[in-house]
């Protein structure tokens, strides 16, 4: 389940033969997602994952992982932590392998994410947030369940990457694609897929400012983390997280620029995505269309697709966007 | 152009082999939009229409009639009486064609339609409602246009069907397709792709109690036709149209039955569409999957496709029926 890092080394990178791999495996569980025009934007297509049953690209590392498994380890059960989008995803995919699923999510999650999980058939576990991981690390070593993380796993990454299998496929001439980056997950394995399959492409991902971390890393040349506190600011409760060991390794060799975006482009990209590409996402998965709208990338100089990541949004955010009372 | 009635006998109907003409011409020129499972109703899939880039289905049947017509009568022009999602369709696909688009629109239509309509390089023409169609006639006339009307139009009727092609592609044992039904353009042209393609198949129209005249007419073994004044109760805008002779006949022969919603039906399944489907549709467009949550049919028996038709609508709206403010 793991990436191999074992000796002490670089981490071994996920590559296309994993990406092609983690698409035959979860063909047909997945919801086929097109490439839609932003006719607000020429040259601007968005691939929208919010379409996704989970409402997010997280079903499809979720799917590969668990189908990864041998059959005794899922027989036996998968456990993760997360109060997002891959609680859900894990959730799903543990039902339809017929596996349990237990999912540790911090008190005073919202009510609306912790039924939509239980929905999905999982057991949640609430516990204060800082206990998480070692909540999830304890409960996968009582009861003998595999431990599925929403990003630090090769197999999540690979499952991933098959949004940058399709991107290429359904536009062989794409120019750049637009993927957002919190734990880095997407962005990782989307570049695997996209630096072999078309060199010419360039990555950018893309974060907001007030959740900068792998921008700031990248200008470092080191990752670095920070407080949760501090990415707390941001509206886009999605990628509030920083990049692992793998994901970070993944974003320094394969993805071209990461670049940051403010609040008020986040919001304006939401409000453009609903009203004009009527598909309801959420802050998260309006980021990477904002490096477009904010004008950081040009989609005239050739075709960019922009991944709307995920569309789980809180309905009076989104009424509030809508008509304009929140930017 | 239009259906071949001469001789006065009865019209000949659109046929499988015209709609898989169509999808030839329309061919990346339309999203092919994909199957979307409704979460909240097992067994019942979305098939999302309003992801086209002018935000309804209108934009096949209006590509298909402009490719059709003669070089000479295309670079002569276009010009069609629509408020709704059809000025839209035309004047795009002209400007693609390269052809200069007039769209009669009633005074008193919403800026933001007027606009849209502009954006896509129509000339607008307002008029008062009751001159619509003598307006758009006297234009043709005038100035050597083709006049595309909305629906009562082979070629049109014909791109519309191009859904129902779509739909028995991806689920070839789909049991029933729902579809709403206003003039009744989608709805004869889905019903020919699917009768021919998978005769087991159901077609049923959907239509707003409020504009049932469909519903009303097969009961009553003749077309019948309701006031605008009667059927501009329906919240429902863009199916408050009655079928013409055209499209009655291909209803009468093709579609399997027509069934009506309640106005409370139509805003919660469009609820459910937006937030749990994450697709922003007008209220048009969730007629359809309405007659599945307000339980007339029935998902579970066997797999449900119900085409969200189009997703234009009014901000404000939008914004009520997520907050459930109206119900």
């Amino acid at each position: 389940m793991s990436a191999d890092t074992s000796g002490g080394g670089e981490p071994r990178l996920v590559g296309l033969p994993d990406v092609r791999a983690a698409a035959g495996r979860i063909e047909g569980r997945v919801v086929r997602t097109p490439l839609v025009p932003a006719t607000w934007a020429p040259g601007l297509w968005l691939k929208p994952e919010c379409l996704q049953p989970t409402g997010a690209f997280k079903l499809r590392g979720a799917l590969n992982a668990v189908s990864r498994l041998a059959p005794e380890r899922r027989a036996a059960g998968v456990v993760t932590h997360s109060s997002g989008n891959h609680a859900q995803a894990l959730a799903r995919a543990a039902r339809e392998a017929g596996a349990t699923a237990v999912v540790v999510m911090p008190v005073g999650s919202p009510d609306v994410k912790v039924e939509a999980t239980r929905r999905e058939g999982a057991e949640v576990v609430l516990v204060d947030v800082a206990e998480r991981l070692t909540t999830a690390e304890r409960l996968a070593a009582e009861r003998n369940l595999t431990l599925v993380p929403p990003f630090d796993d090769a197999d999540v990454i690979a499952g991933q990457g098959t949004v940058g299998l399709e991107v290429v496929e359904d536009l062989p001439d794409v120019a750049t694609v637009l993927v957002p980056v919190g734990g880095g997950g997407l962005a990782s394995g989307v570049a695997a897929a996209v630096r072999a399959l078309s060199p010419r492409t360039r990555v950018v991902g893309v974060e907001p400012e007030l959740a900068g971390e792998v921008a700031e890393g990248l200008r470092l040349g080191h990752r670095v983390q920070w407080t949760t506190e501090r990415t707390g600011r941001t509206v886009a409760d999605g990628v509030r997280t920083g990049p692992s060991e793998l994901t970070w390794a993944h974003l320094e060799a394969l993805v071209d620029d990461v670049v940051t975006v403010s609040e008020a482009a986040i919001l304006e990209a939401m409000r453009l995505v609903v009203l004009q590409g009527r598909l309801v996402c959420e802050p998260s998965g309006a980021v990477a269309p904002a490096a477009v709208t904010s004008g950081l990338v040009d989609a005239r100089a050739g075709p960019v697709v922009a991944v709307v990541s995920g569309g789980n949004v809180d309905p009076d955010l989104l009424a509030a966007v809508v008509r304009g009372e929140r930017s």
